[in-house]
């Protein structure tokens, strides 16, 4: 169920291992959720890809960077003709014309890719941050 | 270790629990990776915030939207005088100008939050995407 707000939207797709159920275009265990939650600053996949499976083919960008961010399980990474082992606590940032694939390995490999426009963000944390007065139910 | 290349950057925090020894401003598993991989478009923090405790205050944002990404625990989100409860699986997409803080439940909660620019992705997905020939070890 999804919740919408005027400034939020909330929903839940419960344990990690669901993904399971989601594809895109063929691919089982990717499910974007812009479209969902209304994201406009970033596109963000989910990811469960199962033990020996592999992305089909090697793909670019061609405005957004791409963050990686692996959760678990064990896989290995290609980029631009070099590949790495990638595993929990893996982090893998990609500029657009980076040459980009992946596969999993013996478990499968649980990860999080953001899409954001190279470039695009012009200040953030405290810069960008606003600290309020407002209080919680439990403050 | 960091590895940086022409066109990536990645490095390996370990097990996701190695997060509770990075501090932000003296909160205690908060850990934003923009910096150590050079992200231009997003900036990201993964965060371990351990059971019974809450983010100290109440905050919006100038420019950047934010989604939280949370991976296992549990806790509760504040979002403009709303709480909702949060747990693996959930998702949350919040504007600018919403306030929002989290506190932990019984147990530490570990999300991921996601700063991009309101409104600065302009194509993503299969319309930003480039499919190659290029072929790695595993093809």
């Amino acid at each position: 169920m999804t919740t919408r707000g005027n400034n939020y939207t909330l929903t839940d797709i419960g344990s990690l291992k669901n993904l399971l159920n989601h594809n895109f275009k063929g691919v089982k265990g990717k499910y974007f959720i812009g479209n969902e939650l209304g994201l406009s600053g970033s596109e963000v996949s989910l990811n469960c890809l199962p033990a020996e499976q592999a992305a089909p083919f090697v793909h670019a960008h061609k405005k957004n960077e791409e963050l990686y961010i692996f959760i678990s399980g064990n896989g290995k990474f290609f980029v631009d003709g070099e590949e790495f082992p990638v595993q929990e606590g893996s982090l893998i940032r990609v500029a657009p014309s980076a040459e980009r694939a992946w596969t999993a390995g013996d478990k499968d490999l649980y990860f999080i890719c953001i899409q954001a426009q190279e470039d695009s963000l012009t200040q953030a944390t405290s810069e960008d941050g606003i600290r309020l007065e407002t209080k919680t139910s439990w403050m």
